[in-house]
């Protein structure tokens, strides 16, 4: 390409499709559709949790994800510390996903002058509890200004045996849906944080009563990635059939295992775990529990999927949930109510475009 | 840590220090202290061109950077796809700067609804150009919407034997200082841009003539990184001692290896390569031609080292530029002018803050 300004000239302008329009799944499948594989140690590219790279006796999982000010926290709420434990979690839980452990992140962040050397600080003391909670490296990253806010770009490299790796593509017909903790909290925990600021703007002297939402709050503004279920998975021998992570909402990310393994779902709504601070404080605010667990996001819990000869090493786990089995692909995706009543999935996950 | 609201009011008013009082370098280095090494696969953290990290046989190398509009790139004189293009050389020049191969690349943006689709996709057909120009394939990343602008950030990994690893730190007393290509050219067509701009902005119906700076411009728009250069080291048997890429600047790069290898630097300034046009623009624009040289960033140059006896198997190479010598540290870094002075270098990279 050679420099010419006939180019440049309203790059934005001309046959103006909206991203709104395709919205932002729809964006990413166009952009993917240009995308090869040419390197034989890409073993897996764009379409899972993380990337697989061969790397000999080992591969290496990486994965992505960009972080601002103003779409994905508010820093009206959000403690800095929280911000970049947070940052670090949601991509050590996308490493867990893939069944590997974390082992190095590179950290980028680009900042205004809003923000001083003390806050920057405060920020990594967030980064670096995370990063010694989860026996990671920080081996890198970019330090840049920007003109509004702050960004956080992390970048997590993971490790696995090969036949460790649990892809999103592996379930098998009558394979158990297991799904730890509980759901719907971060959802619940969000709309209370924002509910308390709007009433702290209105009047900044009253103090915000969130002691009785203390878990929920903190769901949302302190994740924790669950690599404590994939110790244990070695520990107990378990490679699940598939796995995923639940940060844009248990009902989407079903939708991308059933996609990835060409499979049906059924799940039971009174097998959904859903704590009880969460299903209270949901009623409170005027929303159902159920459609909380299923289309919240941000638990950053991991669903996966195991054979059912494993179901015995699993069945007294204290955090593990069998919320129900995967079927063939003409019996759809579909929750069975607690009246017996057989209703289909939706995938709302969470739009940002 | 515990949610409270206690922590959050206000983070970024008390004992305030502004990041323009430490600097960009003095916010890293604050930073980086705090940052320890756990992990026995972590070969090399932060602290040269990328992280290398084990991978059985091989090493794997990380690098990541941020480009965010109005601070990395102008999009009134910048296309989409050069940005992309360039967005990728960069990091492939840090995988380039340690002597490996680059392999696999994930790719976030964040963009305001300023963007459309088609916006996008221009700016992809450059990513993916370079993909395809550096064999790199691209394995996964993040779209966000983000309130002001476009912001990229991309991490790059790369593959080397062990061996082959050109840190900052290897050089030694004698060993020869080389540079490839021109440099000081990239500065220059940014200047040429920006006053372009300003006239284009003072009258719209006025075309900027471009033709006569298209080569300084190219090397601001579309750098391209030097994996010519890896590739022929292969072929020729050459491990250089020390690499560096120029990004901020000849004499910051100069200092950064200077400083890894606790070594002295010597220079000739009649042996810096500049380009004609560089050197006859920078004097139409009242700059000084080695100062350009020296503290112009963006060049995507390698600045490397070399034993003296691989001298003669670089000797003849057509952009290969031989400007110095590894001197003790007692002896300072000093360049040699071209009447015969000596003066000390000074390291003046770019500054964001």
């Amino acid at each position: 390409m050679r420099f010419n300004l006939l180019e440049i000239e309203n790059p934005m302008s001309k046959d103006r499709t909206e991203i709104s329009d395709i919205g932002e799944f729809g964006l990413i499948d166009l952009l993917n559709q240009k995308i090869s594989i040419k390197n034989p140690s890409t073993l897996k590219g764009i379409g899972d949790d993380a990337a697989v790279i061969d790397a000999g006796e080992h591969v290496k999982v990486l994965t992505t994800d960009l972080l601002l000010e103003g779409v994905h926290f508010d820093l009206s709420y959000a403690p800095l510390q929280h911000v970049g434990f947070k940052a670090v979690a949601v991509n050590v839980s996308d490493i867990a996903a893939m069944n590997a452990i974390p082992k190095q992140i590179t950290v980028s962040i680009a900042l205004s002058n809003r923000f001083s050397v003390e806050a920057v600080e405060a920020l990594y003391s967030g980064i670096n509890a995370a990063a010694t909670h989860y026996g990671i490296d920080v081996v890198g990253g970019d330090t840049t200004a920007s003109r509004s806010g702050l960004l956080i770009s992390i970048t997590a490299i993971g490790e696995a045996k090969k036949e460790d790796i649990a892809y999103r593509s592996g379930a098998k017909l009558n394979d158990i849906i297991c799904v730890t903790g509980d759901l719907g909290g971060a959802l619940v925990g969000l709309q209370i944080l924002e509910r308390e600021k709007q009433v702290y703007l209105a009047n900044p002297d009253m103090k915000p009563e969130l002691e009785k939402y203390n878990y929920v709050t903190a769901r949302q503004l302190k994740p924790d990635a669950r690599m404590d279920i994939i110790h244990e998975f070695r520990d107990l021998g378990v490679v699940p059939t598939s796995m995923i992570d639940v940060s844009d909402g248990l009902a989407s990310e079903l939708f991308h295992i059933a996609k990835a393994s060409s499979a049906g779902i059924t799940i039971y709504e009174d097998k959904l775990p859903i704590d009880k601070q969460t299903y209270e404080t949901a009623v409170e605010l005027g929303l159902d529990p159920i459609t909380c667990a299923l289309n919240g996001g941000e638990d950053y819990e991991l669903l996966f999927t195991i054979d059912q000869k494993d179901f015995a090493k699993l069945e007294k786990h204290p955090d593990i949930h069998f919320i129900g089995y995967i079927s063939k692909p003409e019996e759809g995706k579909v929750m069975v109510t607690k009246s017996g009543t057989v209703v289909n999935l939706k995938a709302q996950g969470w739009k940002h475009f």
